[in-house]
């Protein structure tokens, strides 16, 4: 019997070619068994024609599908369902009543409730998108990316994409950090000190779980990267939060039994506050005294478009004492889950045995395809380019801020992509954030970066990563005007 | 002045193609400074002549570095390293001196030192390489992942490529594991049900975490997946190790206070020893009496190309007491990365927070790529594939085993894709490992996935997943007569 036409819709939020939304119907209606073995599909003019697209579309779609089994074709009398298909579900699945498992006593460890906030997975449809930390289609060198990645597909690059490096990194990888990208931190460091990471999360993640126990005291600055905190607090340690001034992380106020300190120096997050050389000495120089160790998240140096980075502590440090974080996320894109931890080789080595238990190894292709792309200089031109267009969008801001009289909290001296502003006293920026994403601007609140009772309710922040020039002075006016009538 | 002609050097190993090799070569001459701007660049005849290349191979570098902003051109004069190429390293690195911190006391975890072994990164160099779980290049379909992977590359997946997920997944890839891939094993889960992972090492490790603590006892089977092993012991639990029979793990020998019972129903490992459907019932029956939950690692129950697989313990579970790990790393490849819990919302929810705060979540452009894989059916068109050459593999060997007299320790009664091995009680399969590796032969020695002492030496285990048939018997007679001169 022939399957009838009418039964063939295509699903219109599909992505993909037409010709490969063709296939997937068909396919997936043989693997879910609607479609059976030896039944005849309709003609591709038939088909085509029901579905409006050309016929040629539809015969691509066959003879891929043929060739894949799936199909086979009988000369002129057409195409039917292969007797080789991979048959449908061969069990009727259970259905899901409700749990004899008493969840509350199963579980051993809870590590949901976190501060870190959710934010809207659809801020790109958002007409004034003030938000932190994602890709900027118009920045982003997809192209060359799409060639890098591709020629990391090919035969030559087999095996880093299949294989299974189990506890190493890419060595093309690693070469052109220590080589080119560290050097250029004024960082010098060995294969063995460099550690390939899940992104800065990850590495921010392995290293406390390395150097922190419930016996062990962490200081860290106030306000902070939420997901850090969170980190910090899974960890069970002592913590010791550090109320940061305009200059970022002040040495005198860390506690003098903190084993470990993480801090921002370049720019410290959330207040974008950099810290001057004097005190980075001075930091290196109290925590030398105290024989604390540093967790120096560098996130953000690439985007010094104002004037050069400093250099980073870690290329102050002759101890050993200072672990090095680095991340592609705010470089290149978030969704890419590429970071470095340099470090010592002893920290290094538990660093590694620990990411090989919990995960092994970042996938090879997307190793090989950032390798290519930095060392064909694609990087460094994109940061060029995303400096000077941050630059522009940062004067605009900047402008349209003071004209609006709103209050600024915190800027990077080097640049970055925020600003950390303050609200009058009265105002509730997690209220301004939700009334203002109705009005189509996207702000982000400050409370979630704070910690302990009584945080500050006024901060917020203004990311001008994700929006055009174009459209900043307008949203910076209807954040203003939010701010008046509340 | 003009960079002399004879400074230019391809690097003899580097990938890629010439064209990206010579604006590799030139591009880190920038960053590393040896380049100057304002410096002229060889003429690309010059060049071209120097490194014997195609005078168009390096006029296109130097094309595509003048887009780049490293070279500018001056008309017919030529080229020249651009005022606006990215300045060299602006700090002199801090030489390397020996460390001040005492990483004994720093380090508060140590995580190295675990059982799993190190395999040869270069297996694919030898002849008769028995080894497991490293993807074959002669039966990937490496053409249409490529294809899919350019899909997933495009214009319209810019955001699952380049978006910050936080805690979420790729909804495509859920959508398609829910509606095809696990109806397959007799599952039905709703996608709240399903967490995405980095492989089923991945999967593991967050369950451990989230089951297990100090005061828990998790029974395992003795042999087993020695990175399981890892993990179990890292999270400081009250360990039951349980020896497996042909029939795998037998549920009376499961001590009654068991919190968490962990198994490979489909195909032990490393014992290929499939469980029955009475002693699957049996399991889940004693598991109900105690209250105990179930991790069943359903790896390479692709791979059943013997006869059906049976359905998963998922699939007959009621209560919500199993939580079932899947993995693409032995269909697909190990580089990849990618498997799936699918257990209770409860469980999922705390799994989902630990991933969040571990890594954020698997790179998006793997998942995206993944899900067209598996809905565009090459997935399935591969499986069967594999599941033929495997099949033919496995009766060569099968032959040449008992031709040579060597002794099957267990072997699946599905397919799968390696034999276990006993050799005689004198012989330590380690040594024999090391000697047979000098003729070119890899097997992998069982000691390491036993426990405790005593463990026994004779063991060994020989994969067909990456050895062509035609070598099957000969690397057999090798191993025969090695294990005879021992």
């Amino acid at each position: 019997m022939t399957l009838p036409v009418e039964t063939f819709f295509l699903n219109p939020d599909h992505q993909g070619t037409l010709q490969s939304q063709i296939q997937q119907m068909i396919a997936q209606g043989i693997l879910s068994g609607r479609f059976q073995p030896g039944e005849k599909l309709p003609s591709t003019r038939k088909l085509a024609t029901h579905l409006s697209v050309s016929r040629i579309t539809v015969t691509l779609a066959y003879t891929e599908l043929l060739s894949n089994d799936y199909l086979t074709s009988r000369g002129r009398s057409g195409y039917y369902v292969s007797r080789n298909a991979p048959a449908p579900p061969s069990f009727t699945p259970t259905p899901n009543g409700p749990d004899a498992v008493d969840w509350n006593k199963a579980i051993g460890q809870r590590f949901s409730g976190g501060q870190t906030p959710s934010k809207p997975q659809d801020w790109a449809k958002y007409r004034y998108p003030f938000i932190y930390g994602q890709a900027d289609p118009t920045l982003f060198d997809h192209a060359n990316w799409r060639l890098c990645a591709l020629q990391a597909l090919g035969q030559r690059d087999f095996t880093p994409l299949t294989t299974d490096y189990y506890d190493q990194d890419d060595p093309q990888l690693i070469e052109f950090i220590a080589r080119h990208t560290l050097p250029r931190r004024g960082i010098s460091a060995r294969p063995e000190q460099i550690l390939i990471t899940l992104g800065a999360q990850n590495a921010l993640w392995l290293t406390a779980q390395v150097l922190l126990t419930q016996r062990r005291k962490a200081a860290f600055e106030d306000p902070c990267y939420h997901a850090l905190r969170d980190i910090l607090s899974q960890s069970r340690c002592h913590l010791a939060p550090v109320r940061v001034d305009q200059a970022g992380l002040p040495p005198e106020a860390i506690p003098p039994d903190t084993d470990v300190v993480f801090t921002t120096p370049s720019h410290q997050c959330p207040t974008n506050g950099t810290m001057p050389m004097d005190r980075r000495r001075a930091l290196l120089e109290r925590c030398r005294e105290m024989d604390t160790l540093i967790v120096e998240d560098d996130y953000e140096f690439e985007m010094s478009f104002l004037k050069p980075p400093s250099p980073a502590l870690k290329s102050l440090d002759t101890d050993g004492r200072v672990i090095y974080v680095g991340s592609f996320s705010k470089s290149l894109f978030p969704g890419l889950r590429l970071g470095y931890l340099v470090g010592s080789e002893p920290f290094i080595r538990e660093a590694r045995a620990l990411r090989a238990s919990v995960l092994r190894h970042p996938p090879g292709h997307i190793q090989r395809t950032a390798a290519y792309f930095l060392s064909l200089g694609h990087y460094d031109a994109l940061i060029r380019r995303m400096g000077t267009a941050l630059h522009e969008r940062r004067e605009i801001m900047q402008a349209a801020i003071e004209e609006n009289g709103l209050q600024i909290a915190g800027q990077g001296a080097y640049g970055g992509s925020s600003y950390w502003m303050r609200a009058p006293e009265h105002v509730n920026t997690r209220h301004l954030a939700q009334s203002l994403q109705a009005k189509g601007v996207l702000i982000e609140p400050g409370e979630s970066f704070f910690g302990g009772d009584g945080k500050p309710q006024h901060f917020y922040r203004l990311a001008y990563s994700s929006i055009p020039a174009g459209r900043i002075a307008e949203g910076i006016k209807l954040v203003a005007s939010e701010i008046k009538s509340s």
